[in-house]
């Protein structure tokens, strides 16, 4: 762990992400399409009434459009066509991690990028879905189905339009997150791809545990969380304040699907965000999301956590869930079948926060109090 | 469980409080003192230069007064001497429950009230801390030492000081929490001294769990737990909004004192409040709260939840960690000696919901998803 | 101004409300009823589709019941039937101020309380409205239509039903505002009904130019501000949190209806309450209220605020617009016809403020910045 | 007014900004410096200890270094030396509206474009002020003394520090405000420097008040303002959330310094954000702003309000006070002198909204409430 400084708050940060890869997926010599920003996630569900009813009814979500198979949604600020798509089919599953590029002609770039890694590259000038023109998915060389497109029908951006906030309003896509057995090879790929890393979990071994990347300047458009891959662990909207979060979490009991709440809320370690996690009726799982800080810098300091650190994934020492860890969603290849899931061999930071012989930390080189360590020691029971 | 009627959040009401004693404590003949609210509590604490810098320095409240053996506090909103105080002592526990009363002429039925129950009954003039004057303490039937007065200094009501508030402000005191082996018991006995059941938590064979009983016009100034006893539960504190609870929090958090948080933030079902439990640095449990409802009228419906209803304790089904179950401080006699502590006998909340044969349920007759299952049947494990 | 206690924010307390009637009304030898609180107010409207939008559609309070000629509300935390009445009349005006008693023979002593003070008094087995049973309703002293009752319909308190929360939810009616031109004597009767003094605005003379008293323990149920009497200054209901309050600011916005926002939203001064005046479509003004604090000891202090301090009613100092002082709303006697308004002789608050010769200071002594003096100055203008 | 879409909320939207400068300042050849974000303001003021306690005490702005002249002030999520310098001078002016460049090699180009603009251009390796590196200023053709920088020194970002957040706390730098006589011709000269315009304010026959430009995806990094200039009119950090905003009046109000606010809180029609205006010791206007939206889209709608619509600058309709039309800081030129004032000639945004023949509404068409009506046509008189 060279050249990182320990800051007053028990992380450390450094310049560059300090994260190599053994086992690097080769750098494209054709240039990588500019990304603007995370745009939307194509979801497959298994019961489209069903799944209407939480986005919908439950999350509020506002419905751009819809027929009998496809439901286009979008938050409150949004003012392309959706930035979610509920799709029916077989198997519940992830049809695409879509991102805005800047000009049309980012898509040759994306086509020629892909092209040269080899991976299967598809083009629809009229888009996969409605309200996206032009597009290119590819299979990318994790296994993710990503998308990139540029032309969209505007939709009106209803951020005015208090008469229609809920208290617990969705605001903004703000990220993805995708579970991959070696995160840094993937880390090295997505800075390829023109990601920077924000912030990361290790070992002090220099095992990575999981690592944030964006493009636009908040904490990330996506993250890669160490685990059996390639599956989605999360896509994650955004409210204004921190009560609009504990709205939902008020609703949801008030309607009695609570047990809808996986993790949460709570203050995230790694991002400095207030979050809740969510689990849709396919058990897709949704986080909840505000006030990250201002990454654009090219100098912006990378956050190191030590995953033992048990404020790193929740600053209040709160423990994260065994099935948080472990289960995510399928995704898809560009036929529309589930890809394979390689399983990570990499240590588990579950294992090694709360199995049994964890050592997770509130200061280090002290004990928990003893009504806190059941909870950080359950691994093998779970 | 009869005249309850189901309403639609799950719960049932009530006209009267649905609580028999089987082993009722006599009801005395003498008018019991008129109680205005719960008031202080005297907390024996080891060290008291760390407990000052717990209820000081991140609790933020303010010190009225303080000697080397003893610190009076105070939250903002108060204008009576103090509602804590801290006392250096041999063996952290508690050496008063002090409500205030509506005149001094009360004190005097304080005393015959007790007398006439054959409790231990001291009365001191000058009163048993700073600040307050004439007082009446008790052992009263249950074992908990009870105070009584009406005269004390005034100190200014800080409410309007904007400039000394911090994120986490606490401004008023809201109530006592008493853990005893015989619930119906001890409500019985406390509906004698003039209080109210608003709330309780019972099973379909009339178990009762837990009690709320109010003087002032809120959900409680102090609640019956059930548990071996004579024990104190918590001590709670209130603040005006639900961020300034996760401020506390965050600075927890930030001071990397995040173990003190045991259970929470979160929304109770019972009270509708938002909560969050701490341990201060002997175990001593306080709770900071805010927004529950206006109970102040005869006939305010009571609310009676079922033991299996896992939104009951927490509206968002989180789930209780044992330590709150099973942890709570002695109670000093009148010589200043711990109360032997007895053990329930009937069922234990935490056997019946989260043990390996919990029955809890978010929506009645429905499994948990998988993801929650773990979470509630750890019992035997912990 | 004796025994009163200058405290470090800029206002005095003293134990006693500092207010002596010089023309005082007769104080009854009949014992006053037990007053619980504020219940519900009456309100003719002369457009009930009209008013009905505003407080349903846009305040979203409950419908408990409604007809062709009246509409019964009520806020999500209230179990009785209704606290707010529209019914459609000829000209708009306040038909009743209704108290709710501890017992039903509390209505025979308030019988007894206004005929001995030769009062206009009519009693009704079956109630005045739906959903309240046997009621008194007098024309009370100083002009204003009272009521007093005990049976009421119980109805679904809905607090835990967030799912019918909006984002500025109305939870509690809080108190009542009333315009009469002798202050002092309107609080002496008050006093003599059973109320207590909490707060008032003074001058150096000892004008009183309007005072706060409580009967439940928050710092009002009603108010008696100077000026033209009787009249209705307004009625105000509770949020919980101050972005509630913010989020029907916005609603109004995007509804292009921020025209019914006539002052605020502020800090109170008086109260120390986060709040907002809105006008509904006849004119009749609500305030929406939160935050105030607990004054249910008998030696609570009373708060006494200088006319010329600018922050006594705005704590931030942003002025009062002249509407505010100077409208309000008709009320009626027991036949439904207009009470005739007497106009105040004392000094006018709005005169002393912001008239030509105000004397408003932020800090005694010291002229406001030039950018503000205009905004203090405007009264002759207006 | 064409290529424009009315949207529901009734402002217009369209793709390009309907802006076209009559006078318009050359467009060099040389490429524009790629601009990061305004990063720091230097302000002038008279007398430092009073405005550190502005700053600091009361704003609670972090000090990263101070001398005797000189005070280096930073938010709590800044990661560069300082966003604030406070500078001790003998007129209260601006001295540096400072941004960050991506890359050192953009000082070169920031060179090259003034020099070729002809503007006065200075360079100094070791910067003006501590903690910053290589850096240029220049007099800019509309009289700005603007700041080019990359090098700067990394300090700690606080943001994990909840234990030094106070209920008001500032977060980030978020924006600058010039006041210029002629607006379309400083936006085409800022739209040369790469800035791009998410909103405006227009009348029918296309006068434009002011104008909003952003770098970072936010609604500004600056924006111009219509009136006599060159002055600064402020400078805005933020916060998390609204109730920190409405912390800092109440923390005002404590301390007997609410004439420090001159206008708010409220909501802005112009980037949705929740605002509030204060005027520090010297009349330096700071504006503290929380929540507008995402732009970093390169179609991101651009918003044009009419500006006879009263919710364009306050949601709520509540009116702009004269002085905030009015009054600004001057701004100095690179020897240190003010620059000399220009009148602006194009019509005043105060005088055909506030003044006597004001024609604002709430609802096009529709004629304010009368107890409106004086709040809007005062122009005259003040």
């Amino acid at each position: 762990m060279t050249d990182k400084t320990l800051t007053s708050s028990g992380f450390y940060v450094s310049q560059e992400a300090p994260i190599h890869a053994d086992n690097p997926i080769a750098t494209p010599s054709s240039p990588a399409p500019d990304i603007l920003r995370c745009a939307y996630m194509e979801l497959v569900v298994t019961d489209l009434a069903v799944s209407r009813a939480f986005y919908v009814d439950v999350l509020d979500l506002t419905v751009t459009e819809e027929d009998e198979n496809t439901i286009y949604l979008r938050s409150l600020e949004e003012f392309i066509h959706h930035n979610l798509v509920l799709r029916k089919g077989p198997v519940a599953a992830v049809a695409a991690f879509s991102y805005r590029v800047r000009t049309p002609e980012d898509l040759d770039r994306a086509v020629a990028f892909y092209e040269e890694l080899g991976c299967r590259v598809e083009r629809r000038a009229e888009g996969f879905t409605k309200g996206i023109g032009d597009s290119v998915r590819v299979e990318d060389p994790l296994g993710f189905p990503y998308e990139f497109f540029y032309e969209t029908e505007h939709v009106e951006r209803l951020a005015w339009r208090y008469d229609l906030y809920t208290p617990g309003a969705l605001v903004r896509l703000d990220h993805f997150n995708q579970v991959t057995p070696d995160v840094p090879r993937a880390v090295k790929h997505y800075q390829d791809l023109g990601f920077r890393v924000t912030e990361d979990i290790q070992d002090e071994e220099g095992t990575v545990y999981a690592a944030w990347l964006r493009r636009k300047p908040t904490v990330h458009d996506t993250a890669t969380t160490g685990g059996d891959g390639p599956r989605m662990h999360h896509v994650a909207f955004s409210t204004h304040e921190k009560h609009n979060i504990l709205a939902i979490c008020d609703k949801l009991g008030a309607l009695r699907r609570s047990d809808a709440i996986e993790r949460g809320p709570g203050r995230h370690g790694v991002s400095n965000a207030f979050y809740l996690y969510l689990r849709d009726p396919d058990g897709h799982r949704v986080e909840i999301y505000t006030q990250d800080y201002y990454t654009g810098d090219p100098d912006n300091p990378v956050v190191t956590w030590d995953v033992h650190d048990n404020q790193r994934r929740d600053w209040w020492g709160n423990p994260v869930v065994p099935s948080w860890y472990t289960e995510a969603s399928l995704v898809l290849d560009l036929d529309g079948n589930p890809q394979p899931v390689v399983a990570r061999t990499d240590a588990s930071e579950m294992a090694v926060t709360i199995g049994a012989d964890g050592f997770s930390y509130t200061r280090p080189g002290e004990e928990l109090p003893e009504y806190k360590q059941g909870e950080y020691k359950l691994g093998h029971q779970l």
